[in-house]
């Protein structure tokens, strides 16, 4: 899951917390032993690369990524925040193995000793694989292709086109789009890592957690960690299933529960129980949380009540609710406006600083290497034990340039060719044109993301809906080409950074890099298959997936849908005042983060993240609530045992929100099997009550 | 609280917890100190009776005196189980008049510090006050002749006695009766607390914990026992304020939350989220719990489902379903002959250890006072150093005698004038019987509580029923002059208990007996004012009280009422086959306490108690699965850290019980107010569910 954006970035800012945490437990080490990182592993043998390539790697990474692949669709079907698993990935890829180990161990049948390399491969295996189920879209650009969504956009349109996900092409579509971004920039990874030392966060933090693990002090912290995600895991679980029984039809259960009132309730605010989003309100930065709220209380709570009561004014009073032309067009285009301008400002903001960077590490660099003549190696000198140890393993095994450009351009040749049959509106010169462009760009995501942690994924997106979009031109179906162009954008993209993450955290265990490129292709092609298989079993088991009142509403395919739109017919799409309000949103997301930067990081602590408060504009602020709760409760924590919370909070976090996640495919196996749950908890009000009471008296 | 029997006596076994636990409190101390419990307190000056009794005293006990009375008249309404609520009365009054203290030391305006003595004050009138909310019958006697359960017995008969309870008759009742058991044994203390040194289990472990609040060290842990008390308190009392809204009729809320599935509902078996039968479980002894819960497992999960069967054949199938004649008689009447046969069991061996007992303490007395001639004084040779202190301050304040047989032939005299006109089925002969044989039984009954902790109050009360029910006769009003009987016997007989438990608090904590005799006739006359108009308000706030599908079904009023009419009219008032039963019943509890006895306190733990098992017979399983979640929760906690639960369990499970208790004081006053809940949470079968929503949506 690494520097990928959640579906609106959010997370991104969410490794800030996870890196303290990791750097807290290495710090711990430190101090115990005075010794670095690489001389407490100086004794332990680096296994050859292949041998790092262990087959029950692979088979636990396979297992975990079908459970990830099962969480994160949870997550992108329902609200569309995903924060960041590493934590969970990390530990229970570490369990898994180290069960197995011990038990092989025990039996006297174990050959090979589980080692950090290893570890790093499961790691990245599983990242890449569960990667493919955020970048896959299938709650954004992929599924907003569908019917249900364009007709739920399209309302009173007769003619509309659409194309409904299958298995066959979306597999086919993963294969040919999501390899090109690990061959584009492999050639790069040497400049990245070591010459322009760019810190990943995320990719640190990563190799921070799995050093830790391998040290006997950060074994026994894991164990406890584990065991404490464990139990939290298994709590979530039960009470899924147990709200499971009370959900006879869509309108029952726990996740309708009028917690602060019924009148409340119709504006969206309640708190609906779900251990998920309790959990990611933990792992997310409390300002995170807070910015959700605010901006569920500017939406739900103040301007779409204003809004209504301009009924027959502002918007026709005989609408379908549901109408874009109507109140649902001011909740999804203001939403966007706030998005767009908080992506275009970071898009600016980061671009720059890429640039700049760039810049100066290439200066730096030809600084460095004039005068190697005079003085021998300076570079040697300068370096720590651990940079000099790293860096000669990370030189050692090789990936040749010529495999590289040569995976490049015959995988783009295949997808040239294949992808205008799967979508007959996406043209053969307009997919050149992406892929011409498109090392660019990944080599900008990834520099960018190594410098701030940031992935712009979704952004390139979106300017590959609007730009191909405008370009094929409504009348040839510029809305399908827009979102299938971004598709292949966010694929490259996301891949191509998700890779220099991973190269980096292979940099810091010591793991090749050759092994970490193989362990990133075998679990990209995992993920194609696993991720189409975990969405189809949604697809068919929730007939209403996608649907407003539905549990899985599927929020951003509806976004993204009207995007594409928008890129293609212009502002003509909104209703009547809301392009002004759009405006308003736009500039006000662009100054809140001008004032954000201009305050600095500790003292813009209380301005919220425009980003953040777009997602309960359409949704509402029942998960906003949730994940206040889970703010509060580490808020608690943190203030009672501070070195505890820090510990633990990460597991118990990712137990609420694997535990949960998890719920999701035995609860979908069920729906296939046609078993519902038996009960249904309804709550009414004090009349309807009594008029159902004499009616079933009656 | 004392000694008081539960509605069914369950509780005086619950006892041997605190006892324990009281135990532990001091031990540590004494650990500490190398000092018996008068020796730390040498220095501390003992004031005279009379500082004893402060204002500030009495208005906390009112305070918390009417608290109480709001809890044990829920307990009584609802299930009819009442825990030992001394921890909690001892810790909020520590709590109270020490924070009152506190403050006005710091203002300067301080007299009188708050001594120990004046703590037993308090406890001793709390405790007589909330006494009255048990022994005043309005879950039992009392409230069994009002029309509303008359009604339900009688269903069909056209004619019936009953008495509507109304605030003036109650509380005139109350006062006649209630003050002859404190006169009748107090010429007897010293013989009971000094020469017999009767234990008194409950009132040991009162003291104990009130000496543990007056040291350094106990009044540490008396804080935090305070503030987790109070933590849970909050969190209960927020939860029943929850729940409130969510219980729009009797039908809805939390307390019909179908836990188990729709099918176990039907059978009373769920988990009703009760914060008071949770804590009720952790004070009660997990055997009492298991037993609940297999006289739920027996009844509701096998012998009525199996009677239901019969139906047609045992019972005519088109009776009313609350006919006594139908399935309801035989729930009730078994329930009745197990506790009968509980009851006769333990009246029987209660009543022979105290014959036994009372030979052997006279035997003993006279080897002592025989030789007192040729060795001086060898009592007090043998009394340690604080039995010789408590000693010289229980007999330095008298209470003369001519005022105890004074006062007990005046109150006589005006009881046997006034109840045959509160009771017209009641008359003059009657009452003096009661009244000659009264003081023999309180005497036995306070002797018999001295050496087994188990207070046969409502033992003597359904002799009282038997006997003067079958002497009046079912032609002159037989049943209700039975409960009129019963009433008026079983204040006797356990106020009389309730003052010797007090007078041995008293004696442990140098309370003068004067003080605690009038803390004892204050607290009394509190009780018979409050206890009353507690109950009137619960009466006129709640419609359907008594009503089995009510919110308080009040279960013990219908019970008694079954058990003065089987008085009065013998066997033919059961329905066919259930006199059978009942014998087995009956049979079955003689022979489960014979093995119990048997086996030995340590070896028969898992024997049920057969009065435990018979409460869940007409009530059904929910309270029992409240409270083996209680037990499992002390369960875990004690594996997981034995000196913390055992410090802090009583606290936690007094404040989830009387946070709730309380909450019955606003939600019966908002009842009254005419508001009501707003919403309904209701649970529907799928079917079901599907009508309703075609219903609401056409």
């Amino acid at each position: 899951m690494d520097s990928r954006g959640s579906s609106e970035n959010v997370e991104s800012r969410v490794h800030e917390l996870n890196i303290k945490e990791e750097e807290m437990n290495i710090g711990e080490i430190k101090k115990e032993e005075e010794l670095s990182v690489e001389q407490i592993f100086a004794k332990k043998e680096v296994p050859s690369w292949k041998k790092q390539l262990t087959i029950r790697a692979f088979v636990v990474s396979f297992v975990l990524s079908v459970m990830f692949s099962f969480i994160v669709m949870k997550l992108n079907l329902t609200v569309g925040i995903i924060p960041s698993l590493n934590v969970s990935a990390g530990l229970l890829g570490f369990f898994f193995v180290k069960t197995w180990t011990k038990l092989l161990e025990r039996s006297g049948l174990l050959k090979q000793p589980f080692t950090r390399q290893e570890n790093t491969v499961i790691q990245t295996c599983v990242v890449a694989a569960s990667g493919i189920a955020f970048s896959g879209g299938f709650g954004s650009y992929l599924f907003a292709m569908s019917e249900r969504v364009v007709k739920q956009s399209e309302k009173g349109q007769d003619e509309f086109e659409y194309k409904n996900p299958e298995l066959g092409w979306i597999i086919g579509f993963l294969f040919v789009v999501s390899f090109l971004g690990l061959f584009s920039l492999v050639p790069l990874r040497k400049i990245m890592i070591i010459d322009f030392k760019l810190t990943y966060p995320s990719g640190t933090a990563t190799a921070h957690l799995i050093n830790s693990f391998h040290t006997p002090e950060g074994a026994k912290l894991a164990k406890k960690q584990v065991r404490e995600l464990g139990k939290f895991f298994t709590f979530s679980f039960l009470w899924s299933f147990f709200q499971w029984f009370f959900t006879a039809t869509d309108a029952c259960g726990f996740q309708k529960f009028p917690t602060l009132g019924l009148k409340a309730f119709d504006y969206k605010f309640y708190f609906d129980f779900s251990a998920t989003y309790v959990g990611v309100g933990m792992i997310c930065p409390h300002i995170v949380n807070v910015s959700v709220l605010i901006g569920g209380i500017l939406s739900w709570g103040i301007m779409w009540p204003l809004i209504e009561t301009r009924k027959g004014h502002w918007y026709s009073a005989d609408l379908d609710p549901d109408s874009m032309q109507g109140l649902k067009g001011y909740k999804v285009f203001i939403a966007i406006a706030l998005i767009l301008g908080d992506g275009l400002y970071n898009f600016t903001k980061v671009l720059s600083q890429t640039i700049a960077g760039l810049y100066n590490k290439i200066q730096d660099r030809k600084a460095m290497h004039l005068p190697v003549a005079e003085c021998s190696s300076p570079i040697a000198k300068t370096l720590s034990y651990d940079d000099q140890r790293r860096t000669q393993l990370f030189v050692k095994d090789q990936i040749p340039t010529w495999l590289a450009i040569g995976g490049y351009v015959a995988i783009s040749a295949v997808s040239t060719a294949t992808l205008p049959h799967i979508f007959h509106q996406l043209k053969w010169y307009h997919i050149i044109v992406i892929y011409i462009f498109a090392p660019v760009l990944a080599f900008c995501n990834a520099f960018g993301c190594g410098l701030t942690d940031w992935s712009l994924a979704s952004a390139y997106g979106k300017l590959a809906i609007f730009t191909i979009g405008a370009w094929a031109s409504a009348s040839h179906g510029g809305v399908l080409a827009g979102l299938a162009a971004c598709g292949v954008m966010m694929n490259i993209v996301s891949t191509a950074s998700d890779l220099m993450q991973d190269f980096k955290t292979g940099y810091m265990t010591l793991a090749s890099p050759r092994s970490m490129f193989v362990s990133q292709v075998i679990g990209t092609a995992m993920g194609c298959v696993i991720s189409p298989c975990v969405f189809w079993i949604f697809y068919k088991a929730f007939p209403d997936l996608g649907m407003e009142s539905s549990e899985y509403p599927a929020p951003f395919a509806s976004v993204y849908y009207s995007m594409a739109k928008l890129g293609v017919e212009g502002f003509s799409a909104l209703p009547k005042e809301c392009l002004k309000l759009c405006y308003a949103f736009f500039a006000a997301a662009i100054l809140i983060n001008i004032i954000r930067d201009a305050l600095g990081k500790k003292r813009s602590w209380f301005v919220p993240l425009p980003m953040a408060m777009a997602i309960p504009f359409f949704l509402g602020s029942y998960f906003a609530i949730d994940m206040c709760v889970g703010s509060l409760i580490l808020f608690i924590w943190q203030k009672k045992n501070k070195a505890g919370a820090n510990a633990f909070a990460p597991a118990v976090a990712s137990g609420l929100i694997c535990g949960d996640g998890i719920w999701a495919m035995p609860s979908s196996i069920l729906a296939l099997a046609g078993l519902k749950p038996p009960i249904c908890m309804k709550f009414l009000s004090r009349a309807t009550n009594n008029k159902v009471d004499t009616y079933l008296g009656s």
